[in-house]
């Protein structure tokens, strides 16, 4: 980590994020646009302020030098990074905090910590870095049950690289940033760009099936993913590794998405690219929203492949400086290590065009540099992508509710879809908080439908945050499941989207995945309420 | 099936196929390649001379209507399509003959026929087309135990077309050339398009994970499933239609390779295309096929996507009528509704020219209409693809072993994979029949390795040929197996490949099946000794 030393209560490192002007700047900013006022920000909790009640189970001798009761590691290892998270940080409650936190550093030991929990009755809930805005690596304990959160960052390597195959074993611990400098080096890269990439890891987001940073083709991880290994209660699970299969259902795409209640991944061969040279990237707008999604789709369909195909609604982009609020933005790229984009670019203005599309004379030449693509809105677009966690948090101190849901829906329903799932919020927003905003982009898009993204903008009630929150996000979930819509497209399900999750699977599928978990994991320690009850 | 009739025995329809001629021409050319002689054609069985024993079981009067007894039927739903099932046709060997043939005309019918079994303690053996290459359609009964085929060809509609999103609403009964004229006037395909095609069904594909002809990208059918329906012994799943979701595993990518071992498939979302308008194909000679696996690797590490990709070996391309011996033959193909290809063909070309690739001056030109990519070595390869099942048979008939075997691997390990698996086939065959030839394609092509598929042509020994194939699988299965590779890419388990499936899954993994299977088929009668053991 460097030196430095991140957050116990929020997100990233101390220190770090948009300057405190910026954060003034846009909580006012924020609050004109709302109608309200912003609060003088909260003051971030302070470790000896927080009371933790004593560890009420400990190691064996043998174990000893894995597992901490250290305050900040139990403190740290509490919650995830939700909305509903912070507000409980702020609020001193750390009643969920582990007991421990074991920190294995091969997997020999991650099975001696599996076994201990198994033999001790504990629950083990697996912790990469921690990003998790949906419950995921909070423990929620039945009475008298203790449990322990397992941080795999002592399993961070890469330990083999196949440039023949574009490929590379790796370990599930590893950080996006550590993970990268590992490739830069051979011209290699992962090329998986989820907002959380500094602090999350690679076993969190193949775990919960992360979407990445192409918009198009391979939209989650679960695509890059070529083999995986995994320590279950029951012992170990090593897939083989293939650059396809047809013998039998996938068992990685059965491990994929299990988040923790099978198991927990240490290592997998991942599918690599060559990092890019050819960059060619266009904004694009549209007076209408609905107009630019028929671009998208024509693009989508037209087998064109763009890494990017980014839409925001016209808000949203101004809100993220891409745009004055006039018009909705689309932001279409594509790379290559390996050949020139204008003729790929030139169809898809075509297409842009065909519904309206605008865009700035001159644009879609293809560059070849590293810093093409990092300007202009489309710069601003990114800048604000990776800043967005540290400026929720600011807002979340000055009193804002700033919350974000997303899914995925085909073409032929999404403006209903959108209508329906923008008015529920909106409605709920008015009543719950007396004001709000509610925009929408796409993170993805398939050519059978996209995947819209909601922003979630709305003045807190003090006191009232988590109520508030909860019935916010029920309306948005309630609306989302109702129009046909996924609960989640790659935020994943943890605890938080259970109700829906619950609602939106098979039952016969859900009874086929607790004898699946009854078969791997017998005394039920894996993360518990994930996915499956206990 | 319009008026013609199947054979009971063998591939495809009465009195279709190359012309006699044609046949003798290559049983002679193939013979005087192994230096051996053709025999004179066997004498197909007649149905009369197929002595069947009495079905063991009848169905309860309101279930008569669907069910048959008839032996053509029971006899035509004895085997799949592999050169075992034939070999056993011809000596009129029917003893694995199902009791009685079922045909539900609707879900509710399927659902009492599972009923029936299910009380009964019967096999339910699910039949799409039966073109099963490796005993995933022929019942293995224990002792005492009765099995009756369920044949889906009744539930064979399009039931929706969903224009806007590019996807259908099909039953799984549906045959792909029904399929396709359906879609035809909308100007969608499916573009599926398996050797089996003509007598295989959707329900077939996505319960085997067919791989089609795309030969990059789209490979397997599970990639163009949006969401599927099955009817299990313990109720009925139906998946949520969705362009993509991260909620949990994938409930499809679990179904999807099941291969009627927990439910049948009734009917499935389907992800379709716009039929292509523009055509660009290039065949591309090597001397050495070596360097032309280079060319392979870098087209496909490029992010073009050909539709075709497909490289023959010297001998292989001499046999398709694709080439003199002399060279390895690579088919460039690309297609697109949409855009012009010069662009893709462009690069394509210039990896296939940096390995030593050549073709014909001129070629690589886009063209617009529906013939381009159906004539020269393209074309004669499509022509030999179609056919070659019938053709297998009339080389059968005329004392030749010809059988294909498929797997897949990662570029780093595939030349020693190719020459391990090679060396250990041809000294089997030599073995084994005296002689032998085993012949090498790549069908399909990932961006971390290829999709390797051999043909194996050898003179039987009367009365041995069981036996003789027996030992040249087991051989082929051996070397695939420990040289890395999948024991099948998309031919399927069935009952065939079992030994060196159960060897390739983890052991874990086939656990946390078997738990799946007694949850969702607890009578254990679905598809018995396909991928879990009773």
């Amino acid at each position: 980590m460097g030196g430095k030393r991140r957050k116990f209560w929020g997100w990233g490192y101390e220190d770090a994020g948009p300057s405190t002007d910026y954060c003034e700047a846009a909580a006012a900013l924020l609050a004109a646009r709302l109608g309200c006022n912003a609060s003088s920000p909260a003051t971030a909790p302070r470790l000896e302020e927080i009371d933790l009640s004593p560890p009420g189970l400990s190691a064996p001798a043998s174990l000893q030098a894995l597992v901490s009761a250290d305050p900040y590691e139990r403190a740290s290892h509490t919650y995830g990074k939700a909305y509903r998270d912070i507000v409980r940080c702020l609020r001193k409650d750390f009643s969920a905090a582990p007991d421990l936190v074991a920190f294995p550093r091969s997997e020999q030991d991650l099975i001696d910590i599996i076994d201990w929990l198994g033999s001790s009755g504990s629950a083990a809930i697996p912790y990469g870095g921690g990003s998790s805005v949906c419950g995921g690596v909070e423990a929620r304990r039945e009475a008298g049950r203790y449990a322990v959160s397992v941080d795999m960052r002592g399993l961070g390597r890469i330990l083999e690289v196949d440039e023949c195959s574009r490929a590379a074993k790796i370990e599930a611990g590893i950080y996006g940033p550590a993970l990268e400098d590992g490739l830069r080096p051979l011209g290699l890269t992962l090329r998986h760009f989820p907002q959380s990439f500094e602090f999350s890891t690679l076993g969190g987001w193949i775990a919960t099936r992360a979407g990445g940073h192409y918009a198009t083709l391979y939209t989650h991880i679960d695509d890059f993913v070529e083999s995986l290994r995994m320590i279950t209660p029951s012992g170990v699970i090593e897939t083989r590794r293939l650059p396809g299969s047809g013998a039998g259902p996938s068992p990685d795409r059965l491990l994929i998405g299990s988040e923790g209640c099978l198991g927990i991944i240490t290592q997998a061969w991942m599918r690599l690219q060559r990092r890019p040279v050819f960059r060619n990237s266009v904004s694009v707008s549209f007076k209408d929203f609905y107009a630019a999604t028929q671009a998208v789709r024509a693009i989508a369909q037209a087998a064109l492949y763009p890494s990017n195909l980014r839409l925001l609604d016209a808000e949203e982009a101004m809100i993220s400086g891409a745009g004055d609020g006039s018009a909705a933005t689309l932001i279409v790229g594509f790379e290559s290590f390996d050949h020139e984009l204008d003729a790929w670019m030139d169809r898809a203005l075509q297409c842009a065009a065909d519904h309206g599309g605008t865009w700035a004379e001159g644009a879609g030449k293809t560059r070849k540099d590293q810093s093409a693509g990092r300007e202009g809105a489309a710069g601003a677009w990114r800048q604000a992508f990776l800043q967005a966690p540290y400026l929720r948090d600011a807002l979340l101190l000055r009193g804002f509710i700033t919350d974000t849901f997303e899914s995925a829906i085909t073409w032929d329903r999404f403006p209903d879809f959108h209508r329906e799932v923008i008015s529920a919020v909106s409605s709920a927003l008015e009543t719950i908080c007396g004001a709000g905003i509610v925009t929408c982009r796409f993170t993805h898009v398939y050519p059978d439908g996209p995947a819209p993204y909601f922003t979630v903008l709305a003045p807190a009630k003090p006191n009232s945050e988590l109520e508030q929150w909860d019935e916010i996000k029920a309306a948005a979930s309630q609306a989302v499941l109702a129009a046909g819509g996924t609960i989640t497209h790659h935020h994943a399900v943890g605890r938080d989207h259970r109700p829906w999750y619950d609602q939106q699977r098979p039952e016969l599928f859900a009874r086929g995945l607790r004898a699946l978990k009854r078969e791997l994991d017998p005394g039920m320690i894996m993360n518990p309420g994930v996915l499956i009850d206990a």
